[in-house]
């Protein structure tokens, strides 16, 4: 049976059915469920490539990710939820991995030019971010997950990485904390350059200087968050204090405290954002670690979702959110030792 | 400039040009990297739908996922391991999510279809599955993370799961451990049975009777290793051993012991299944944790090369790898309570 046949059979035009079977909602939910419905029914199957030409649409959004090697826990978490949320559309993602930035900017070329993805997700922009101006001169729709500067408004979905970290900041140096370290990305990030302005900020709140030798930048793994701790206890005046940016870098700086023989939580106070890895809940950790929680699984699921509504037509304008960020506070940030 | 253009300035043929820069290795590397270094410097930029057409290649490999919300650290790392390969090639990733087996089944039919794919890696085989008969049948090519009975030969690269949980199974046993529990995974799948049947094989080695009440199965999660634990506990003969089917597994497993009063590896010896996330170590737990191990990423950036020369013409039956697994012993094996 071919589109038009059964097209025919259920009484709708080939062009809706096609867009119903396309997975993007631009047919009403009931429709879709009926020609999906009558499909299994009947054993229509879709000649994919027919219905691209009648839709114009791939079926598939695009992410880039620069270094296979560096595929970890949080873009697992980023790709659950986008796969969570396209999943119920049948939108499939085509990942594909570069290892230089000027090789992304190739890639979305590529992407764009072949017609294989319909929208891109870009994750971790930065400041100004020439990727951006790219996807837009190129016509190829895409959601940022974080935040940048541009002349033309796109769609984008981030955290409040300024009040996270000034909050923390300002729970810690009310609990009598001066020297306060903090372990960040590549402030050439947005979301490490928001996080370092949160800090100074709460810092100078509290009369406090920022110290360049507690302020560190690393990947977040717990290899450099214990190698970047090491360092802070190293200083001769080490801090009392550990911000860690993620909680893979907290299970480093527990283990370099530990090692040093102090205490963590009563010797160091740790807080660390966390992402809301299933499998490593701060309330299980020893003692319990105070959060910024904020989790990505979700955050994928609502750009999944931003990328549909951009695809059906909604103003990117219409489409940008910054989620607030919660500090939850648990054992590990006692006051400072007198 | 277009293709033939280009070709005939570096003085090659067309179809070499477009197999070179297809990423799929059935030319000399050398003439890959002249084509990719002379494109750079010539600004070609290949169309992708006429060099498909030239190659009849899609330049992707596909995976499906059963629910997306179930995408986590496992897959994470095999999905790591298949980045890492396949951008060497410049080949992407078509990552598809389904509901149900049956949805797994209409994905293959459909990526075959439309030719978005050139291979897929199957992941997680039941012992017998309908699911490699279906590829076969499809002309679809196909390495299998894992083993399954099936007519004819396929690809596929599996870990000795056996060996791996009888080498446990005895070295608890030889520690005077009597009641072993076994958290496992569903037995319709490969592993999980070849688990099984290696624990029960080293019990009846030591003359040991597996009790239906020390076996028990669900997801490789803190939360369930946590909830089968409880169970364990609960028994009016409790186990002094439990081995757990991974390092997430193993964490709720210690938790609900900790819970109990108990100490893990004194008053439980505790085994786990150890995938190598790089931010879950087993030696950073306390007490460091005995481990059957075997790198996931590493599986998957095989599996990616093997995909790589099933498409090279490279016979099934030559790609057929079983991997040997390392018992590593550590503080968390002590001999059984007298």
């Amino acid at each position: 049976m071919n589109l038009k046949e059964f097209a025919s059979r259920i009484g709708l035009s080939a062009t809706t059915v096609s867009r119903a079977m396309s997975g993007y909602p631009e047919v009403r939910p009931e429709t879709r469920v009926r020609v999906l419905e009558a499909a299994e029914k009947l054993g229509y199957r879709p000649n994919i490539s027919a219905q691209r030409l009648a839709t114009g649409r791939a079926g598939a959004i695009g992410i880039v990710f620069q270094g296979g090697g560096r595929f970890g826990p949080h873009s697992s978490e980023l790709m659950g939820g986008l796969l969570t949320r396209l999943q119920r559309n049948g939108i499939d993602i085509l990942v594909s991995t570069v290892e230089t930035e000027e090789e992304e900017m190739a890639a979305y070329r590529r992407l764009a030019a072949s017609k294989r993805v319909d929208a891109v997700i870009l994750h971790t922009p930065a400041c100004k971010d020439e990727r951006i101006a790219l996807l837009q001169a190129l016509n190829l729709p895409f959601v940022v997950h974080g935040r940048s500067e541009a002349e033309k408004p796109f769609a984008f979905l981030d955290i409040d990485n300024f009040g996270a970290i000034a909050e923390a900041t300002r729970y810690l140096a009310g609990l009598g904390h001066r020297r306060i370290a903090l372990i960040n990305g590549d402030t050439a990030s947005t979301y490490a350059r928001d996080r370092e302005d949160g800090y100074r900020t709460a810092l100078e709140e509290h009369g406090l200087t920022p110290d360049p030798a507690l302020m560190s930048r690393g990947e977040f793994t717990d290899e450099t968050g214990f190698r970047l701790t090491q360092g802070f206890l190293a200083l001769s005046a080490p801090p009392t204090a550990v911000i860690a940016g993620s909680m893979m870098s907290a299970l480093g700086a527990m283990r370099a405290i530990r090692i040093a023989g102090l205490s963590p939580g009563t010797d160091i106070a740790i807080v660390a954002h966390d992402d809301v890895f299933p499998y490593l809940s701060p309330d299980n950790l020893v003692p319990a670690v105070t959060t910024t929680q904020s989790p990505m699984r979700a955050a994928g699921e609502r750009i999944g979702d931003m990328a549909l509504r951009l695809l059906q037509g909604e103003p990117p304008e219409a489409l940008q959110e910054v989620w607030p960020v919660e500090l939850i506070v648990r054992d590990s940030t006692r006051p400072a030792p007198a």
